[in-house]
């Protein structure tokens, strides 16, 4: 525990922060989102405070189920790769966190571009595996609707094995560059990896040398069941969303033992739960702040926010009236952490109009809002009793609540010692303290 | 012809130079090549020089048929949109040209991918279309060989035709961000483009606005008679490989009479042969440049260069003997234009050692060595003539060659006013004098 310290993870998914109405905030950005500048002086800012990384979000489509989407929703973002791949070249220090669909792309393109990153940011690359879990995603790739969520993370699981092993298929000693033999490489280590699954046929080998980091750091966010079996296997940061320090023990609890049960040690699994931090002078304007942000949500949109998340559409339902009959999980084919959720609320006896205000009030993740010292004390407390190794870390408006927390709670938190002062030399897996992967064509031999 | 200017676009592929064995030479880079300060000064230079564009080339496989590639030829390197979206963070004015498979990439991922370099380079991204001809491109992607020429070409068109579609879905005027009504888009400016096609069934609308340049600049390098048929419906530049300013005139005469037939104007598509400058003192010293470069090819290395254009292993055959029988171009799956090359060669009496020799030799474009004076006027020559709208440049070895050309040969060209002393404002369409491209869904209106 002696070095254990606090991970701090800048989240964004909505470029003008994560409440869902943000952009409609006075001190949110217009137009500027589609350009570098406006991410380059967030990500200067974060360097600025020695925050880990940054992790962006990511949906391969526009959410226009219903139609008050396109109208009220701010739907539109940079991809992230392309956008990582600018800042990288602007940021010495900060982590990259990318999510990219393992549904809709392929292994052989992904594996490039992921090796590209960590090449050109001196290993500080990571992916945050998805599987796509919307209608609207699986449109704009040649389907009907969603694929079965089984096969989906069946495919999650063969893409990254097949990764992987792409990653790996020209070892570290193979590039010769003999220019006196005329060796540019050695033959005996440069493989083709011949990957032959349900899902995938790629011979390999990868164009670009193993990664500074052997492989990026592997993410995962969804804690769904089938997402917590491909975390336990192989990822080694959980963006998890618990709403209590004893929801967060015993989340850390379970995954303890799945990835002893995987042949693996607790501390290689570094977990962030998802906190919106909203820095105020007082308890009173916290309150007010957030009472603020809520009255942006359209009401209608709040509904069909809901809809989505259940895959039924509310709003021919009366509003004060309960909810009406909702899939089954273990068969639901959307995101089943938001199903759950839901038919929790309407098993409280809520009507739809409340679970609509509730959903667009506070997201899913728990709202810290205060002084920065009581910031502090609640990250602080999570920290200590084991609920979380640091946190994702949602703004609720951008780029006021960014520079907010760098200002006033990054410093409170290094006093404390809870969280870095100075970035470590090496690469991102060096800082946070997680292992470089072996390479299997070398261990096999 | 009064503004007619001189297009200077640097090529490369290997990082170390065009010369297949360039990363032999004293002068090139070593393990640089897989980090960003390489390129960093590379595109640096470039645009000190008033170079129009940096264009990178790609396969999405290591050349591994034969023994010898793995061994002698540097098949490694970065993946070029995220190697060009870095270079668009720490440059202003130079085109950023990145060749991407139709093959082997889904179209709703790669619009969004060029919507957003062309967003964060501030309209300076073009695309290079190419249809992946090698078996080993086809295996990384759950084929055993490649797939038919014809075939490629069509999901090509039906590719460009579906990412138009998508970077028109968002009109220019759809955004509103009107944080007091709470509209942040108007829906009748939002658009599915719900295209359902041989290859493809894409729903939209991309989640990205329309590029500041209304699409990527549409870039295309086969001259197959399928490749011509594309470049004449959809590209804005053709970079072409012509050995003399007569063919080239041809070349130019009869794209002219294919822009026509297909509705367009002939100033609507420039085009750029390509040639390999070596800058010398003398023309004996240039000479002697040539003659170094040639003695760097493994002669094994040449054979089997040779047998993978014409998709058959000559190494079994005796190297002072005729070529054996060849496949019909007509039905030839990989690079047609270099098979109708070997063909014409071996046409001559050329042994199969003398083809090779060539082929390892001058690579396919003509070589232009001599004094900056010597390379000016060669190249004035070809404008003049209107075989050329300008150069890509192939620097046979990186990073000499580029220096000479940049250091001497620019400000040559630049002091006869036949290439740009400042880059005007704008985009690199406005640069170039490309028209932007209207949006379909408005002309619809």
């Amino acid at each position: 525990m002696a070095n254990r310290r606090m991970i701090m993870s800048a989240f964004f998914f909505n470029p003008q922060g994560d409440h869902r109405m943000s952009w409609r905030h006075p001190g949110a950005p217009g137009k500027e989102i589609f350009g570098l500048d406006y991410f380059r002086r967030l990500a200067g800012a974060a360097e600025e405070a020695k925050m880990d990384a940054i992790f962006l979000a990511d949906h391969v489509a526009i959410w226009d189920s219903y139609e008050s989407n396109i109208a009220h929703y701010a739907n539109t973002r940079l991809e992230p790769l392309t956008l990582l791949s600018a800042l990288a070249a602007v940021t010495s220090n900060i982590g990259l966190i990318s999510t990219a669909s393992a549904s809709y792309t392929e292994p052989y393109n992904l594996a490039r571009t992921f090796a590209s990153l960590d090449h050109i940011s001196g290993g500080r690359s990571a992916w945050n595996v998805v599987t796509s879990g919307m209608n609207e995603e699986a449109m704009n790739f040649g389907r009907d609707g969603n694929i079965e969520h089984a096969y989906r993370y069946e495919r999650a699981a063969e893409f990254l094995e097949t990764a992987k092993a792409l990653w790996d298929s020209i070892e570290e000693e193979a590039l010769l560059f003999d220019k006196r033999s005329g060796f540019f490489a050695d033959p005996a280590r440069v493989h083709r990896i011949n990957h032959v699954g349900k899902h995938f046929k790629v011979r390999g080998p990868l164009n670009v040398p193993r990664p500074p980091q052997g492989y990026p750091i592997i993410v995962q966010a969804g804690s769904s069941e089938d997402g917590k079996v491909l975390a336990a296997k192989h990822a080694e940061i959980n963006f998890s969303l618990s709403r209590s320090i004893e929801e967060g023990k015993k989340y850390r609890a379970d995954f303890d033992a799945r990835l002893i049960t995987n042949g693996r040690t607790p501390d290689s699994l570094k977990i962030l739960p998802g906190i919106l931090p909203i820095v105020a002078a007082s308890a009173s304007e916290a309150e007010e702040k957030r009472d603020f942000l809520e009255s942006l949500t359209p009401p209608r949109l709040a509904v069909d926010l809901v809809s989505s998340w259940v895959g039924k559409d509310l709003s021919s339902f009366p509003a004060d009236g309960p909810v009406p009959e909702l899939p089954d999980e273990g068969t639901f084919n959307g995101q089943r952490t938001n199903l759950i959720r839901v038919k929790a609320m309407a098993a409280q006896g809520m009507t739809i109009r409340q679970i609509a205000s509730q959903v667009a009030k506070a997201g899913t993740a728990p709202v810290m809002a205060g002084t920065p010292k009581q910031i502090a004390d609640e990250m602080e407390a999570w920290f200590i009793e084991g609920a979380a190794d640091g946190f994702n870390l949602m703004f609720p408006v951008l780029p006021g609540d960014w520079q907010d927390f760098t200002r006033d709670v990054a410093p409170e938190l290094q006093r404390r010692g809870l969280v870095q002062r100075e970035y470590a030399p090496g690469t991102l897996r060096d800082k946070l303290g997680l292992q470089r992967p072996a390479n299997m064509f070398v261990s096999a031999r």
